[in-house]
């Protein structure tokens, strides 16, 4: 398996997370966005959305969105549970970041990690701080009753929201009133096999 | 089963039409999203996101995130294949939706049917216009080739899409230059079990 990406991307980082709970190996392709890297016709014929990451496997499918990457390799592992509202409940946490959390939290991150906060961009990058943790606010409430995101269990829902929550404060996000999502970062950050961020 | 929803969301809109395709039977519960209907403690208690659609079961358990739900109700139907690698490219396609097609032509859409077009948001609405239309492009790409966007055959991926782009002219995009996307939503329109959007 050849996965695409950039090592400094969240959406990326999900994979290797993910890959290195459950042992799987890789061809590791890292691409510069800022450089459009996935923008040229080679990646475009792989991903027509032009996004990372994506994971091209032996066959040559590709497939394209972390979450749906996720669920892809964790199915039939302890990582993806097999109970039918269980499964609904991982990926209902994982439209939620889709949504709800990278929408904000990620783009603040982008506009302060990658751009260097921009002054075309401060008013965006302000805007995005109030959905922010209003996404942090719904992961507290949840965290302050659960250990993990479903059925107390770790799971790749976990991952998907870990992979930005754990670098929020690179967008401007500030964790210190959020004690039950930091003893859940710590929890994850236990879990055999963990790999941090490079 | 219970559905709590706004008869003009699109997000709603997928719960009826997968239900009617499998003949599902629920009770509807309309709410009404600008008189701020989802944002009381009742609402919150079972949403704390505040966002419509949500299923609640027999069993009192709520499933939120439209998608999440589809993918709940049309486990072991036909609606969704059971092959690993279909079922990831279904997911590929409904995060697609929620992260490159919805937040343009849905919220497009919203200000201009909900809204009425209101002065302070006509920068924003154009702005959707570029997104919008970045995505049909995709799905008309894909669509050339393709019966249905996952292996020919007609699935909850197909509910995701059609849901917002049946009705993506109510939000100022006009479909006359794609050709494929029309036949495709002609051929939805005609699998059994159809319903309109009302």
């Amino acid at each position: 398996m050849i996965i695409y990406g950039d090592s400094k991307s969240g959406n990326c980082y999900k994979l290797q997370l993910v890959c290195a709970n459950l042992g799987l190996k890789y061809t590791w392709v890292e691409l510069n966005i800022l450089n459009k890297e996935t923008q040229n016709a080679d990646f475009l014929a792989k991903n027509p959305n032009g996004k990372i990451p994506i994971i091209e496997l032996e066959s040559g499918e590709v497939i394209t969105e972390s979450n749906a990457i996720l669920n892809y390799l964790a199915d039939n592992t302890e990582l993806l549970p097999a109970e039918p509202l269980k499964r609904a409940r991982v990926l209902q946490w994982q439209f939620f970041e889709q949504y709800s959390h990278e929408p904000y939290i990620a783009v603040a991150r982008f506009i302060e990690k990658y751009l260097n906060l921009p002054t075309e961009r401060l008013a965006e990058y302000k805007q995005k701080q109030e959905g922010g943790y209003k996404a942090l606010d719904i992961m507290e409430s949840h965290l302050a009753d659960n250990l993990f995101l479903v059925a107390n269990k770790y799971s790749i829902a976990d991952i998907s929201l870990y992979a930005y929550t754990h670098v929020a404060h690179e967008g401007g996000f500030d964790l210190t009133s959020y004690p039950h999502i930091q003893l859940w970062l710590n929890r994850i950050e236990q879990h055999p096999g963990y790999c941090a961020m490079q």
